[in-house]
């Protein structure tokens, strides 16, 4: 965070769009990846691989994070870690974010500093850096990112690569953001473990390049739910995707809150979106990267089965439909 | 567009979002740069030259555009061509585009195909592609484009280059935007050549890189306005812009449209925002490239002046301040 010596009570209309992007990019490191940051046209960056992977995805208040459960500066990280795990997903390191910021003029410096803080922190959990962005007047809080990062030689991992008798494995946790938000929903603020997990998830950055280097056939971040994702790699790669639940344990903190709230937990696993963990799959005969482990196997045919049964229930978070 | 046989008029909840994101990519064509398009966690294209160029602009239904002023086909055009704008005046040729849009369920299927229309029109007319994107709820229609580019081997031109004895030139043209905004403001809806300005911009996006290889020392693109706009450049730089009148001439139809609103053209063509003009400096004795007009001179001091006096009217559009 920019040191400020005193709470600035100032809102954004005040401050005006300059002041506010000094505020947000000022005496912050850029990586030696950045050629030129913020504050031109347009930024520049080493591509040092010859390609570019690209991702945007956007989140708006009410739709995607409620003030009142989280604070600016978990809605900061979680716009950016969202990114930063689609980059991780296609094998790539990210090289850096672009942000686009639409808020109303009342609302206060002090909350945009701290929505910068958080897109700083995880930016910096992953190795990178806000290279440019844009900041507008908008009624609803609306954080577009747009994250950039570099193959380093490999081959992009996509979902439509998943072959027959391929290992599929995990990496990150499934059902802590589901979980979380369950707690929330009943007005509770604890436990921290699941309520912190539905605020900012945790993707594992570094297991997507490392499964790109042990020769992933496919990969995906969870981000609807694991049998929604499995069936976008299942349809892509036209096979069938068996997750087995004796493999896919699930972590005693989710069983103890789902017993408190008396919520299936199963269900939190296999159809909680939002973890942003990362499933890839590996040729059977080939070890794991480390942070990663079975989850299922993929089969000839089509579709998502759990434990070699069909499983119809509802099938993830699309917009507009729900 | 994406043919369709018969007018659609389910909204967008109906259609879901996998439905819109296949309406709005599929049977569209991506340049050979495009390795791996929309569909996928990312997108990956080129960068052949190593580095990669990159920009973001949100535009906001009722702060960057109305609906009863404007089609969404012209804001699909005006949302990409803004962009486009911002890779040309580094010097960079254009190699994709992400787009994150944010609109009500209530909205038609049929609006998001002509607002994609718009932004695939103008994407190729820079000759680049939309390569992936996100669609998410949300009560404002909002419009986040991502653009990228190439520097081909040139060195980007920045907004910190100008030197004292440097030619400014401009290349496209000013002050349309702002007679059309004119216009429409006061329930007109002709001259089209001026409400079409406003509508959407037609940035000379060849300039760009063509002023990069003739030797530019900096370059802009006129989004707030011409002197607003040199006065980034003048303090980038640390010299001082004097902007010419009797090089910067009024076009006939601007004055015929001033004189029947009892408007000032010459404060359009100064300070009206918009129209993604390109303005670049030349060392004095370069030949301007095609496209280019001189229009001012780069001096020693601070500022922008016009026919060397200070010009302290209204200086340029800043969010939040108005």
């Amino acid at each position: 965070m920019t040191p400020e010596e005193r709470p600035d009570t100032r809102t954004v209309s005040q401050v005006g769009e300059f002041g506010l992007i000094r505020r947000v990019t000022e005496h912050r490191n850029q990586p030696s990846s950045t050629l030129l940051g913020p504050g031109d046209d347009a930024a520049v960056l080493t591509a040092p691989d010859g390609r570019v992977v690209a991702t945007t995805d956007v989140l708006v208040q009410d739709v995607h994070f409620r003030l009142d459960w989280s604070g600016p500066r978990h809605v900061g990280r979680k716009a950016v870690a969202v990114n930063l795990s689609d980059i991780a997903a296609m094998g790539a390191v990210p090289t850096g974010l672009l942000v686009g910021l639409g808020c109303s003029g009342e609302v206060t410096a002090e909350f945009v500093d701290e929505l910068a803080a958080g897109m700083w922190e995880e930016a910096r959990r992953a190795g990178t850096a806000l290279i440019g962005g844009d900041m507008v007047t908008s009624n609803q809080l609306t954080v577009s990112v747009t994250a950039l990062g570099d193959l380093r030689g490999g081959k992009p991992v996509t979902r439509e690569g998943a072959r027959q008798g391929d290992v599929v494995a995990l990496a990150g946790g499934l059902g802590w953001s589901a979980a979380g938000l369950a707690v929330l929903a009943r007005g509770f603020r604890s436990p921290l473990s699941v309520v912190g997990a539905h605020r900012v998830p945790q993707p594992p950055y570094e297991a997507g390049p490392a499964a790109a280097v042990a020769g992933a056939t496919s990969m995906i971040d969870i981000s609807d739910g694991l049998l929604a994702d499995m069936a976008h790699v299942a349809d892509a790669s036209g096979v069938s995707v068996d997750i087995r639940t004796d493999q896919l344990e699930v972590p005693q903190r989710l069983l103890e809150v789902a017993s408190a709230l008396g919520a299936d937990p199963g269900d939190w696993v296999l159809n909680g979106g939002e973890d942003q963990a990362l499933v890839a799959t590996f040729p059977g005969d080939r070890e794991l990267p480390d942070g990663w482990r079975p989850i299922g196997r993929v089969r000839q045919g089509r579709g998502v089965t759990v434990d070699g049964v069909e499983h119809t229930e509802r099938a993830g978070w699309q917009h507009w439909r729900h």
